[in-house]
């Protein structure tokens, strides 16, 4: 499978993806004030990378479930994603979300949440009533209902993560949150829902192994994206964003354990601040996390769990998958985890 | 039917609905970190009257529906307010509710949005695995998402009338947001689920019909009754509360149009004005409020709507409804809008 191949397929799951929310969208508001539609379609219009749908529907292609229902259930998990985002960046404070401003910023607190809770309930109601699931809805509804309860859980304890010391925010913590917040929602939850639209319950155990260190080395990827953007647009973020919202990486982790007495003192006190970040304090904080090799150290990790993940796929799904569809998500996996946006 | 007999009827209805939630939210919360289950179970268990579910169980036992499903829907309900109304003090940035501080107040937003949505979620899942619903889940479903979308709608324009000059915010404008924001949740759906559990859905217009007005009414006591509130604890709330938030009420309109030049000039400037409002200020618009006549003048306006809502009741659905059961929401009605907290 060439990388180009696989790219193609991404691109044709992400059209009909947006087309579908598209669809959806369009019928759900149309009774809904004017502007209220504009604040829930922004950022679905701004259409993300749709990685998450993607993944779920190779799992489904690979296992040989039904396309047509699984690519609904795609474009309701890239919906619940937009939903999600702009929620993170209320919670955050974020200033830019894929290159413009976050949903807070364009239109205030109040109708911004007035809008994201009427886009959740039409995630669920997508789920219900648009996504065609018949027999399946329930395995479906309850994989959803999982995925937001270890979700949101992992969001707690990240939140409760920036009220400790750096120092007690080990590499061990930083695992345990990014298993729980993102790695089950990025990577587990979009397997298990192609599996499930497959009929294919009995491969949910082996997804969940592989899984986890996929999508913690995706998160550690990430995080070390957002610390090398130049700000050069492509990122849709402002430069040293997670050092700005004094986000608690793994990257300030090792930083932390790898600086100087009096750099890792001033990098702590730093991460228990409350005020706002000056851009040069930013900049100076992003001097030390490439200097401190927590950089390199990241992508030296993230490599360790993706190669862990390959092997488990390897071993215990990829076997029972179709030709040629089974080499999809191992070349998709290899792609993402060499990106540089 | 005496007032003893439907005050036993909801104080019943309360309890079992209160049990039901308890042993939802406990089995939910079970795999969450225990701060976040504690702000889940916060207002919950503060416990409200439970109006809406008390009118649910009514509306399902003159149409003769089965009631143990229908009482694990009314606690579905009441739980979906006790959400609505964490997010609704987060969005007015209220401080009290039901005589302690708010959610936001004591967790701060980060972690009340986290927690908000996870109970949000709770809301969608019990309709669907805890509710023993059966074939009647998609209509109670629909009913839920009509019911968010028309609420969240009239949310929106709410928050759009608090941009406009009070000069702007007509009578009749506040009825079109009342009938949108608060009548259909608080009158009209909680008596569509009761007869949707009995299977009556040709009783939903005529259910649609008698609710506007009594939901109208509805919001123009709370009104008045927050402006009548001395802070004595029982209300739950600061006095003056609706006035320091600036709410466009049907009391403001109208003492706006009641004043003299001067001092409607003075109460309009106060409700565009941005900035925090002094406990003096806020204490001499609502002596401005009294002595306008918009108090005596929203009453007058309340009992019209609720003459208006109980002939219709007693047209369209008092016939068809099972005795003795009938007698419940008709004196029900007129308890709620008697109420003086």
């Amino acid at each position: 499978m060439t990388e180009k191949q696989v790219q193609a397929y991404v691109a044709e799951c992400r059209d009909r993806v947006f087309s579908h929310i598209k669809i959806f969208l369009k019928s759900k508001c149309a009774g809904l004030p004017p502007e209220m539609a504009r604040i829930i379609a922004d950022y679905p219009y701004r259409r993300g990378k749709a990685l998450r749908p993607a993944m779920l529907m190779m799992f489904c292609d690979a296992y040989g479930g039904d396309r047509g229902p699984a690519l609904r259930v795609a474009a309701n998990y890239q919906l619940s994603e937009d939903w999600g985002l702009g929620r993170d960046d209320l919670i955050d404070g974020s200033e830019l979300r894929r290159g413009k401003p976050t949903l807070h910023r364009l239109y205030g607190l109040p109708k911004t949440v007035v809008a994201l809770d009427m886009l959740h309930t039409f995630v669920f109601d997508m789920l219900h009533s648009y996504c065609r699931l018949g027999s399946k809805y329930a395995e479906i509804h309850d994989i959803f209902s999982e995925a937001s309860a270890v979700t949101f859980g992992g969001q707690h304890l990240d939140l409760c993560s920036r009220e400790v010391p750096l120092a007690e925010f080990t590499p061990a913590a930083f695992r345990r949150i990014a298993e729980r917040k993102t790695a089950y929602y990025t990577a587990a939850v979009p397997c298990l829902l192609g599996a499930a639209m497959a009929g294919r319950r009995d491969v949910y155990p082996a997804i969940k192994r592989f899984a986890e260190p996929l999508g913690v080395a995706f998160q550690i990827i990430d995080d070390v994206l957002d610390v090398q953007n130049e700000g050069g647009g492509k990122f849709g973020k402002e430069p040293g964003n997670d050092i700005r919202e004094r986000k608690r990486t793994l990257l300030a982790s090792l930083a932390y354990r790898a600086l100087p007495r009096a750099k890792a003192r001033r990098l702590a006190a730093f991460y228990s601040s409350s005020r706002p970040a000056a851009r040069a304090e930013v900049a100076e904080i992003r001097g030390w996390l490439f200097e401190s090799g927590a950089v390199a150290g990241c992508r030296a990790e993230a490599a360790r769990l993706t190669r862990r993940a390959l092997a488990l796929f390897d071993r215990d799904l990829y076997p029972g998958m179709r030709a040629p569809y089974r080499e999809l998500p191992r070349a998709f996996m290899r792609l993402l985890l060499e990106r540089t946006a």
